[in-house]
């Protein structure tokens, strides 16, 4: 299959271990092709592997030509990728036929190497020993705002402008942890709260997701799956979303629907009378990208295959009260999930 | 004009004062509708203004009903903004003719209200204060590298969690100043150096963005215009890109095209004869982007008008060296060029 890879920069890093910001990778049999402009043209030509490196003003012109001097029939593009004049402009200027097929890059990347498990194994590992951190960073100093918090948990995490991140960290207090996606604010931590933290980082540019939800009774805190809470009905929800967090790892397996997987998590917490306080999927698959596939919802299709890496992070949101959500990140190996 | 603005955060918040990561805007005559998932319902309708919030799995469905219950004709586009698949989408399902019209949102937005530009002038005002701390922070601990640096000045622009900035800001010592956009290194601050910072804030989403250039005599360091180096050529460079920074904003008028408010700066950086050092456009316009229209480049026919707000900052950069750049927002009013 020949195909373009356009200007998706962890898609074009996927390739041949390079991107920036403008540029356009191209495959044409065994020819490989990395069209950027001259801003990159040094650093391209350090780090671009299997693939020729071509710097020009026009990236789409040098396209054109590549597919004429190729006598190209057929090239497959991503209709995700492209904005329609750039589209419109190829469409026009070649006599090759353009197949889409939407996400042809994320397909590839859905089932990941031993090299690719390696990376993300230690982005896991950095991401495990930050959430440490932080516990005993709150410790240190709990009275203080959610602005605060995600500040002191964020520069942990970016250790100090040493390291990227996967995405801005979220750290929710108690009713402000009901919203899945929580931005800070000025509510301020005091004991009997809970803390939600989803936070990750990024190992040469593979990323780690992960989610705790701990008790702070004033004197202790700590991100492990173990958690004693005051309040009964969130200790419910509490076991409620580990138990389905739990099962659904363990009863994963090769060859399974993604949506079965969804399924397992979603009994769960539906016979606990939860049901429709779980308000997402249960997971997504994580690599150059924090989202990307498999999707692990209740309507993707996406069969299981050993290599694959996704999150399992059942939740339940009770508007204006609490939320929790527990979060891993699983390898299939073997036919099973694995944590990392 | 009817049209559609489609998933553009910034625009969409131009429109009707709220945005999120899922929504069309839709202008239909003097009807106005702001389309988006469940999510955001609640936010959505406490906080758009002059437009119908309507909550939806489909957004691209509700738009296409909406053009066909209104029996709309022509409706414009940009079709920068649309990805092929819902264009296609889109074109199929209704009789309207689509219109393009690239950037029409940026046209639009070019020229600044007296409030935009009250805004604008506030958040300049945060970034020039953060810049004093940072100068200040340096000189309590100059004996760091790059990483330590750029994230102790990215900590003071976000008022440590507290505030939006407009970009990362670049902080970077002597040599790596000569890359435009310097990624931080572990190079470590020593007397003598240079300090080129290139950093912005935001304030109630409108951006910031400024430059300067310092010497580090290793006891005292200010980001003012006056600058003393101890090397002869960089004095030099430095004293040229001030003369192009002052001149360019003495002379610009509105009812010039931008190309000409970049050739004043552009021939004071060649007269000296540094011309191929100057590596990039004069400036470009701020808003609720951090890089909008009008761009003043080389090739920009854009005629200036009174109202519009964009950067000056010429730049000499001599690889493996040093680079140097001075930036300051300004804006058109009674056809002359004001220093926001």
């Amino acid at each position: 299959m020949d195909y373009i890879v356009f200007k998706n920069e962890n898609a074009l890093y996927w390739e041949c271990n390079y991107s920036c910001d403008n540029a356009i990778f191209l495959k044409l049999g065994s020819d490989r092709y990395f069209i950027t402009d001259g801003r990159y043209t040094i650093d391209a030509k350090e780090s671009v592997k299997d693939a020729n490196v071509i710097t020009t003003n026009d990236l789409l012109l040098k396209v054109i030509e590549l597919l004429k001097k190729h006598k190209i029939k057929k090239i497959t593009i991503d209709p995700k990728e492209w904005d329609i004049l750039s589209y419109k402009r190829l469409k026009d200027s070649v006599r090759t036929k353009i197949k889409f097929k939407p996400n042809f890059s994320h397909l590839k990347r859905m089932v990941k190497s031993e090299k690719e498990i390696e990376l993300l194994q230690k982005a896991v590992i950095i991401g495990k020993k930050s959430f440490k951190k932080i516990a005993k960073e709150i410790l240190k100093d709990p009275n203080r705002d959610e602005y605060s918090l995600n500040f002191m948990a964020e520069s942990i995490l970016r250790d100090f402008g040493k390291r990227d991140i996967s995405f801005e960290p979220i750290l929710a207090i108690s009713e402000n942890a009901a919203k899945p996606h929580a931005m800070p604010t000025n509510r301020v931590l005091k004991k009997g709260d809970l803390i939600l933290l989803d936070a990750g980082v990024k190992y040469k540019r593979y990323c780690s997701d992960r989610t705790r939800t701990a008790f702070f009774d004033g004197e202790e805190l700590n991100f492990k799956y173990k958690q004693k809470f005051s309040n009964s009905l969130i200790q419910k929800a509490y076991d409620t979303v580990l138990k389905a967090h739990d099962k659904a790892i363990k009863k994963a397996r090769s060859g399974m629907k993604a949506k079965e997987i969804d399924k397992i998590a979603r009994d769960v917490i539906e016979k606990a009378g939860f049901g429709k306080y779980f308000v997402h999927s249960t997971g997504h698959g994580v690599g150059l990208d924090i989202h990307e596939m498999p999707y692990i919802s209740s309507k993707s299709e996406t069969i299981i295959e050993d290599g694959m890496v996704f999150t399992i992070e059942p939740g339940i949101y009770i508007e204006g009260e609490f939320g929790i959500r527990i979060e891993d990140m699983v390898v299939m190996q073997n036919s099973r999930a694995k944590i990392l």
